[in-house]
């Protein structure tokens, strides 16, 4: 209680937090989704201590480490865990493995059948060496640097139960969605539990933020979108928010476009996060106003370098520069993405 | 000069035109994207007779009855020709073919040099195959139905050009078109006049209605979709409307979100067709009092069938109705697509 005063001081001095809060910050805290990963050569050199993927997300020692690497090299605003959005579907005892070259591979759940196999009992356990990592990289991070917890949205992660892997298409989720409604939403609201079970464990591990992926969220039609994608957010803020009430979330539904708007006004989340389709114009008249924004660059345009690099950041930055912003891309960066041009972003976003 | 009203009278009585000219038609006319293909028994036993899909297309005989067979089956308002969006780089002189299972295969073109091999100058020619299936087509339909011709925008058929076919992350498209954008417009600006031309040409031989299909439309970061998806259709609209100024131009920008209204705004296109994902309460609200809007039925909600077709599209009958509309889906029918599910979605829409 005596260090109130100066915890309330460390706490807000971090800049994402001033963000997130309201604050418009100059230079805009900058962080990347998936900084932490492929185009590392650090990175490719612990990941090949440890074959499988999700033993590694499982091993805080390597996780941990995956996490801090692109905060030492580049000093990002924030540090996001290391871990992967099938991390919930693994808690729930659904068969989880990744294929190289191929991405995850799942024993498909597609009835009630398969729903009423699944558990949540087990998954603070299954998933204990999650939170450790968290406890691991907390004590590690610069006192400026926020640690971000997060999740897979129900509907994506739902998308990757029902199909039993990556999908162009998403037919067989989207066959039991539109199906049987009423069924599939019982595989979601075992998610929108397990999900909002697994950042309050995220949070009290050292998560000082979350962020919930909806990565397919754009698939969809207006009225599932509605029933799938926002009130299962929705039910996951106000979950979340009743244990952590003052974490902020950052909401990402990937792709629904105007729907953003709704999304916003529905779900209570704190902040959200713009895919690289999402007009800037728009989203600083449209949105910026309701609740502090973070995205966008296309990890292409980071890929490319150069004159599209400059322009696109500084478009951004002047869209979004004189409000709460937090910068980021608009998806994950890309594995063959040169790690010089992410120190220029670095170097264009702060103005150096 | 005798016939002119009598000519007016028959143009105007077709609903699709009705619809696009900014009727309210009570029910809305209705066809789908891709109405003619694999879903259908009778297609797939023509298509048999003809190993090669290219060579499919270019065959007039075979071309012209694909076509119809839909109108045949179901009564549409519009046929569609039988083609695809890969005729204009074919009559560009680009290699193009498709394998089983696997979708195009282009030689890719990935420089200034690769597009100064490109010549406009024998497409005539080479899709002259095409030409003849608009005017087999248009003397074969019924009174009421309405030809549509139609082309891939220039961005979309940049990514098959570019990539080589179909691809999952657009990397090598973007790559040039972010890390050389003058050179890559180059490869654009060819295609704005190699689209116009093939569209003019399309309404000579008896397309009375046109549509730009810009699958990938939504891809792309803001400032490059208004270089290269709302400038190209804005030229290929200018040009068409020159030549043939009477001839209604539906713009499908798919996936462009709240670009839409800025699409519709910018380009000159005389009508918009929204993919499923577009929130059709709000494209009602903002658009359809713009132009008259065609859309935008889930592919894979005709599918799974029963309360899920029945219910959606209701809602998108309740939200366009009653202004000028033409029922469509939001992308083209998928090869799974039960026709007795079609048939259903027909009644529906009629009220029968």
């Amino acid at each position: 209680l005596v260090n109130t005063t100066a915890q309330t001081f460390s706490l807000t001095a971090k800049p994402v937090l001033r963000a997130l809060l309201g604050e418009s910050v100059s230079p805009p805290p900058l962080w990347l989704m998936r900084q932490a990963g492929r185009y590392l050569p650090e990175y490719r050199e612990i990941r090949a201590k440890c074959p499988g993927f999700v033993e590694f997300c499982l091993t805080p020692e390597l996780a941990a480490e995956a996490t801090l690497q692109p905060i030492r090299r580049y000093g990002f605003d924030a540090a996001i865990l290391f871990s992967d959005i099938l991390m919930v579907p693994y808690g729930l005892g659904q068969p989880v493995t990744f294929r190289e070259g191929e991405g995850p591979v799942l024993e498909p759940v597609r009835n009630a059948a398969g729903v009423e196999r699944l558990r949540d009992s087990e998954a603070a356990v299954r998933l204990a060496p999650v939170y450790e990592t968290l406890r691991r990289v907390r004590i590690s991070l610069p006192q400026q640097t926020v640690l971000i917890g997060f999740a897979g949205a129900p509907w994506t992660v739902a998308c990757y139960m029902v199909e039993g892997g990556s999908s162009r298409d998403f037919a067989a989720v989207k066959a039991w969605a539109f199906g049987d409604t009423e069924g599939f939403e019982k595989l979601i609201d075992l998610l929108i539990e397990a999900t909002a079970a697994h950042l309050i464990r995220q949070v009290a591990a050292g998560a000082e933020v979350l962020q919930l992926f909806d990565t397919w969220a754009g698939v969809l039609p207006e009225s599932f979108t509605r029933r799938l994608v926002i009130r299962a957010a929705k039910e996951i803020v106000a979950r979340v928010k009743k244990s952590c009430s003052r974490v902020p979330i950052i909401g990402f539904p990937r792709g629904i476009g105007a729907l953003y708007l709704d999304y916003v006004r529905e779900t209570g989340v704190d902040a959200v996060s713009f895919d690289s389709g999402v007009p800037v114009s728009w989203a600083a008249r449209e949105i910026q106003g309701l609740v502090p924004v973070q995205g966008n660059l296309d990890p292409h345009v980071l890929v490319a370098g150069g004159a599209a690099l400059r322009d696109e950041t500084r478009r951004i930055l002047e869209a979004f520069g004189r409000g709460p912003f937090v910068f980021n891309l608009g998806h994950g960066i890309l594995p063959e993405t040169p790690p010089e041009h992410v120190a220029e972003l670095v170097r264009l976003v702060r103005g150096g």
